[in-house]
């Protein structure tokens, strides 16, 4: 079970050198090269070393800081038409429902916004083994209506209208179809779709009330890619993208109301213990604090959208455009049929609901 | 409810031009200017005109051929490489189970497969209303596991072990999140997703010790569009998707298992009654009986593979790797979220579960 969030949660003892992935290559790449900021910096540098304007340095770095300018001015014109205008976001009134925030991704984004003074509740079926500042407990199976129904009450009662919720939870038993036995099918389709039906259901209401709202589902990278030994939770994490897209169509008459959809790849927590990852360079293992960062943004920001990390996730479409044979051959490569059969998955030890 | 296949039922009383749309057209070139024996008809023709092989029309349409006949190879070599070698499909051998087959799709399937002279047993909470030679009867929801399970005796014991399973079964209710009941939400999944489990644990087993079978999963365009009043259809539809996927590959060590996945837009069934289509050209409305044909095509041919129908179902892969305000562009040219406003579903009269 992880501690409170100290400064160390920030740092790593890690050898520098693993550091170093195609996400952070390109990250770095965006926000200097390929940000217009950057691009423009080669121009002013070369107007100031007195270069003329018909010298080919100069007005080639200009015609490049230019196609990145237009680039970038499209990228925001891009989002500006698909998700509107962003919302309003202010955290003194803001009260924010995560599920399966007991552990993991959630506890850590629970801990964040409760320190930054947001009120925060917590569905969970397991106690955090710790308080934080503004954090409240509320004991709950979230694949269970009738919990949520009574729990939500109380939420709203005691900490006010939900204007951010985080459908968080989930578990993941890591075994083939026939090795699955049925009452881990059932508790995969409770915990991680139908429990997004019940919270939506019960705090959506309130939202379009208040005129603000923020509804983040957090799917997966497998929920594009079915693994061998992942049937059910992949099948989870495939509805819970569609269900964030009829969401989101439900939602478009309220422009107040956002919805987000996670996609992330394998994160360092408890759910997948075990896991191996064929390629630390092209698809990095997540640190739950990077995760949490974005998707904390998006929150703040008050925007809409869909976050696929690591860079990889954003390349499962493209390939599912490509011939079968070749989607069959990266299949292959990326190893992900090979990746489950050291999964551990979270130990007994560990909270049985919830958690990534 | 249907009557028996008649051949009248192959046959249609509609204006002539309202058949015409993309899709023929396309089937049309693909089987004659873009098939490799129609291409090499115009050569031979020039040919037997005398033209020479230098004259342009005579090596320009060899060569037109000789693109044709390289292009129509590599595709072979894709489906080859990407499926393996189609299993053995002896008509006198199998014995085919079919979810939802009282009516619809499941229904016209049961049928024909019946007349042609395979056992089939029909797994569903309705009776259908009439005989058919050959096909057995079984009352079950099939999205409860103790039904499957006890059926699933009866049918190995009576019929012999099942070599092809169609899990065809499917509910739609056609309403947003916040007006679905919560057991309809839960019947959503229990019939669509929860189905294919139960039966893939009690049939696969067997199929893999007659080492052969073919397992087919009927998802739906709609798995990778989630308009309107559809958050629990779409995502039950994705979930099968992905099921699918893992499923196969759980199964690629047994060669003679072949799984299908079928992803049709709106059949003329009662499952969609009242639902308008935007364009009729672009995305016509399938007869049962065409959808019908390329499955049982598929199943006869003892192939592995995906069936997208019609042509656009094709296009949305390539649809989600656009800028996502183009996405959005597109999704409201498509009339997807207005669609389903007329939806009435199937009337009480009808049978209440497992058919298209």
């Amino acid at each position: 079970m992880e501690a409170p969030v100290t400064p160390s949660d920030f740092t790593t003892d890690k050898p520098i050198l693993s550091l170093i992935n195609i996400d952070l290559l390109v990250q770095v790449t965006h926000t200097t090269l390929l940000h217009p900021l950057g691009a423009w910096m080669l121009p002013l540098s070369l107007r100031a070393l007195t270069f003329q304007y018909h010298h080919p340095p100069l007005w080639g770095s200009i015609l490049y800081a230019v196609i990145v300018t237009l680039y970038w001015l499209l990228q925001q014109l891009n989002k500006r038409l698909a998700y509107g205008v962003n919302r309003e976001f202010d955290k003194t009134e803001e009260v924010l429902v995560i599920t399966g925030g007991a552990s993991g991704l959630g506890l850590l984004i629970a801990q964040i916004y409760g320190m930054r003074g947001l009120s925060v509740a917590v569905l969970d079926v397991n106690e955090p083994e710790f308080d934080v500042q503004n954090v409240e407990f509320y004991k709950c199976d979230a694949g269970n209506y009738e919990e949520v129904k009574a729990v939500s009450k109380r939420v709203i009662e005691e900490l006010g209208q939900p204007t951010v919720l985080i459908n968080n939870a989930a578990i993941a038993h890591g075994k083939t179809i026939l090795d699955l036995e049925v009452s881990e099918i059932q508790s995969t389709f409770n915990s991680n779709v139908l429990s997004n039906f019940w919270t939506i259901k019960e705090f959506l209401p309130g939202m379009i009330e208040a005129k603000r709202g923020t509804i983040v589902t957090i799917s997966s990278v497998l929920a594009q890619i079915g693994p061998k030994q992942c049937a059910d939770y992949a099948a989870s994490k495939a509805a819970l993208r569609l269900l964030h897209e009829s969401l989101t169509a439900e939602v478009a008459e309220y422009p107040n109301i956002k919805t987000i959809l996670v996609c992330p790849g394998q994160i360092s927590t408890p759910l997948f213990d075990g896991l191996e990852t064929p390629s630390t360079f092209f698809a990095p293992v997540l640190e739950p604090v990077d995760v949490a960062k974005e998707i904390m943004n998006a929150i703040d920001s008050g925007s809409a959208g869909t976050l696929e990390l690591p860079l990889y996730a954003r390349w499962i479409a493209v390939m599912h455009v490509l011939p079968v044979s070749i989607q069959r051959l990266l299949r292959w490569w990326s190893g992900c049929d090979q990746a489950m059969k050291t999964f551990r998955g979270r130990r007994p030890t560990d909270s049985m609901n919830g958690k990534h």
